[in-house]
């Protein structure tokens, strides 16, 4: 038998990987979870239909989100994660020894509990005594908190369904309060590529720029994601990327990646010609 | 009617595109050429059932084999480009007045013909005065050459099929004799991720590495390829692509691109760990 997922990339373009079993199938309250087994991409998660991670190259958004603030603020404490109910997150915040508290706001149980039990090699992470998960939205958390975090990431899947208002003007500057006065900001930011995305990624930018000092977006290649072009917000209150990069301090720390390295870290801030005037047109 | 066209990324993944309409199908003496209609990614041009090149996204993949070279060399004067009938790297090649004498080496005179025809806005380039088409092998065509060319680019789809000879060792030192003592030669490379092809990649490097002193891999973010990380060799006689860069100089020349900028050169050759750790286990 054949069987074959496929992922909307557009109306006109699908990446179809061959299944070789769907482990698990639900409705959560929030959102219908799918994991399926596949020799090429190992397990996978679908979350509504849309790829969310695969076991082969969930290194690479994961590394990407978490390490680039590291090396740019090594002394990083207390974390907030929006999302992150896999532990891909959790799992390379938890290498840094001077991680204080990582609190995780996911809000759908059931994700963690599916995560826990068919992907434990990322979601064990989780276990971590620094971690407590709020399964509470994200959107309502972030309102009372102010000057707790050095670093909040948002993990958040697409600016659609159960996700929708952690994309909003509110929200950003709501992280901005909840940051301590050297925070730092990082978010996914969608793919320059498609046109459906590139505008989600041109409102995201525009609207945390009107929010934070400090704004840049930096790439990765991430080749189950669609066109495989993935993009991040670095958001900052004092900390440049690039000025404010403390190479030695970062590898002194000794944390084991298979995708980032500061040796990198010029060159993810270099976007393509094609990207950089995407997002000019709204800075 | 829904039609898709399906490129065959491993045995397990495939990327489908929605075509409009097949406008062209034909069994040249060398391969099946096909060239597709779709509202994503325009004109597709299918060479034995493989995606080879896209309206939408050929200037990635054309600027980066292109303009690198370049930007180490701004004085290039006589290029051979392998491969390349579609004319894109040609397009590219004339935006430099400094280019006295473009040699295409192409096989297929019917692969010339049909992109003339369905992709004149790419091909066009083929009729300017410095270019001159050479419809022979291109393993023979290098053997008789000797310290005759600036720049190779060898422009070949992949290392199965009618392009199989452009991938030996024998054929990377018959490069190295037709450049001059600066010379530069450009190859495509392969993608990292999939691991068939991140095999041919190894197998590229390991080749050219034992032929030129110099020999440096670099990327770019193409969604159409396999895995969307596509790799290209820089391979040298003297130039460093680095430590030799000529940004103002290049600058200066006011090349007009969509992708590629000197201010990505840097970055492009920082390749995440998992792919530096591929290609030094060839080193």
């Amino acid at each position: 038998m054949e069987m074959w997922f496929s992922d909307r990339h557009t109306d006109g373009v699908k990446l179809s990987i061959r299944i070789e079993e769907q482990l698990f199938s639900a409705q959560s309250e929030f959102q219908r979870i799918d994991v399926l087994d596949s020799k090429e991409y190992g397990k996978i998660l679908v979350v509504d239909g849309d790829l969310t991670l695969t076991e082969k190259d969930e290194f690479i958004y994961h590394e990407m989100i978490t390490h680039v603030p590291f090396a740019v603020n090594p002394e990083i404490k207390d974390v907030l994660v929006m999302g992150g109910g896999d532990g891909g997150v959790v799992r390379e915040l938890i290498k840094y020894e001077s991680v204080r508290t990582i609190d995780v706001v996911e809000v759908d149980p059931l994700l963690v509990e599916v995560c826990r039990k068919y992907m434990p090699e990322i979601a064990n992470s989780l276990t971590d005594e620094r971690v407590t998960i709020f399964h509470e939205d994200g959107v309502k958390y972030i309102r009372s908190k102010a000057d707790t975090y050095d670093l909040i990431i948002i993990d958040s899947p697409n600016p659609f369904g159960a996700g929708e208002g952690l994309f909003t003007k509110e929200f950003y500057g709501n992280c901005y309060n909840a940051l301590h006065e050297d925070g730092i900001m990082i978010n996914q930011n969608e793919s320059p590529f498609y046109e459906e995305e590139a505008y989600q990624c041109q409102r995201m930018h525009k609207r945390i720029l009107s929010t934070f000092p400090i704004c840049k977006v930096y790439q990765a290649h991430l080749p189950s994601y669609p066109s495989g072009h993935w993009l991040f917000g670095f958001a900052s209150k004092v900390y440049h990327p690039l000025n404010d990069l403390k190479k030695v301090e970062w590898k002194l720390l000794g944390v084991k990646t298979k995708y980032y390295e500061p040796r990198l870290h010029a060159g993810v801030f270099a976007l393509p010609v094609y990207v950089e005037e995407l997002l000019r047109d709204v800075e």
